[in-house]
């Protein structure tokens, strides 16, 4: 990696199985933007699916797979930045260790997503000291490579925080070894579920990245349109429509002329389903090709992950001898 | 190491440098027992130090050296024996990340010796999410090594039981890997420091395992003795003086003697004392010497420890191995 990069990104996502297109747009497309301009270490992070979901670790190695799959068949490529899974790379362990003796419990009580997350799960036994401690994970899973850019999204801010407030401190107790972490706000395109709620999978209003041509084309019927538009020829609210949404997102170039349209009840929504269908289709089929490709090759996706081990260990074992050597614990 | 040992036994001391008598045969002594009878896996928990000390890690490094020297002088055969120090063995920290996430909350708050010491070291910044974590990493000691049997003392009894309750949740929520480690008592014989309060470095009342001849026959001559006996040949009353204590330990045969004479007033302290010193200086001089041996060939503390984490690694990486597979994350 050239040294002429603007600086390094760490950045993680939890393994919950194939992606949809929220996630893509949310942050996804924002990682392969970033691959050209620093050096980036993107990591499953199934150490920390553990903090919610220890219970139900059946399907975690398929997720972790499912989910490297998408972000292969997006663009991330592993040439360019290293893709690897955080179990993979027992430094995360280490550095979670000795940053957990140098941080105050008040700092990770005062969380506001931990208490936040605690009343949501409420009927989960989640109460557990990994999960009051993930802030330190991921404080550890940034530090072990001296990333100094964390593409974030809103709601993962106090966390940052708490990230830089744990390398400050290190820094004062030893000695200068890490950088602060600044937040690289993501730019984000907020695309809504098919009902017009966020789409989540949790909801079912989502449209798989992997999804096929007909499962694509089935989930745009189902999107919620102007309820107010009974007959084709009623004059159309683009505004309140979910497909109007989806057009303005995949089909810029078309947009105006897709309003001025439906407003004048020139096109019925049926017609306009199916363009933004055909639309989302050629946005969809290269990446849907790469992911046949690797289902076809199930061990190029080992390779990518073994290879980003390897060359994630190069780097955070560097780090984590630095750590030793600055708290007298070589 | 043959399978028809009783067991297989983890232990482990902080580093805290050079020990004293007290530290021999309040545990050491007891290690040196277990070695033909059991496999023993004896660690310096350097990362444990750092839950208390982590703002004074200077003096880390020869600490554990010299501890290791006493570990060594007392008996402790590298070759019966898996001599190691914690932080060379990563596998610690990873099985502490994973305990972490099943380890309620609560049962760390309730933890006595935790409240305790907070209460204790008021002053200290010691309120922090490693501090509270402990015995979740001393779980990670023993369960790595599917330690059964644990050599303590009456205050590490509630530690055990935590580390009883973590494996029992371990092999409840995935499957059973883990014994559940039981408490060997320590038979300890309670050596008290010279001015007869418990022994101990902050007090400054300790002899030390390393005292050469004249350090110990200074320590013997501030021994406190009966505050009644003013004259040589006024009756002693050996039940409060440390002296007599001390010669119950090191000369078992001659303490009837010792207490008729005392008694009797026909003999007086200094020869009392000067007694106590050559049995003693007979008790230590081995010992001492083996010292001398290995600061003479420092390289052979390095590799025993070396050699040592190699034999540990052996091991907890294989049960790390099975720790992954139960939990699904290989």
């Amino acid at each position: 990696m050239s040294s002429t990069k603007k600086g390094r990104v760490f950045s993680g996502m939890r393994p919950t199985g194939q992606l949809h297109l929220g996630n893509y747009l949310g942050a996804l497309e924002n990682w392969v933007r970033l691959q050209d301009d620093y050096e980036c270490f993107f990591c499953v992070v199934d150490w920390h699916a553990l903090t919610t979901g220890y219970e139900e670790t059946a399907g975690l190695k398929e997720n972790v797979r499912q989910m490297v799959i998408d972000w292969l068949s997006a663009g991330i490529d592993p040439e360019k930045s290293v893709v690897f899974r955080q179990s993979d790379v027992k430094e995360h362990a280490e550095l979670h260790l000795l940053l957990s003796m140098i941080t105050p419990l008040s700092w990770l009580e005062r969380n506001p997503t931990y208490k936040e997350q605690l009343q949501q799960l409420a009927t989960r036994e989640i109460s557990t000291y990994g999960f009051l401690g993930y802030p330190v994970l991921q404080a550890a899973d940034i530090l072990a490579y001296k990333g100094d850019t964390v593409p974030v999204g809103e709601d993962q801010l106090p966390h940052l925080e708490l990230s830089r407030e744990i390398a400050r401190r290190f820094n004062f107790l030893y000695r200068p070894v890490f950088p602060e972490p600044q937040a690289r706000m993501n730019q984000v395109t907020l695309l809504p579920g098919l009902d017009n709620r966020k789409m989540s999978k949790s909801y079912g209003n989502y449209i798989a990245m992997a999804a096929s041509e007909r499962e694509l084309g089935d989930a745009v019927t189902r999107m919620i349109t102007d309820p107010a538009r009974i007959r084709r020829d009623d004059p159309g609210h683009p505004e309140v429509c979910t497909v109007f949404a989806y057009h303005k997102i995949f089909s810029p170039d078309a947009v105006a002329r897709t309003e001025s349209e439906c407003r004048a009840g020139k096109i019925g929504c049926v017609a306009c389903k199916k363009n933004l269908s055909q639309t989302m289709n050629q946005f969809l089929a290269p990446i849907r090709e790469r992911r046949q490709e690797l289902e076809t090759h199930p061990e190029r996706v080992d390779e990518i992950l073994a290879q980003g081990a390897r060359r994630a260990r190069a780097v955070s074992s560097q780090v984590l001898a630095e750590v030793r050597e600055a708290m007298r614990i070589e």
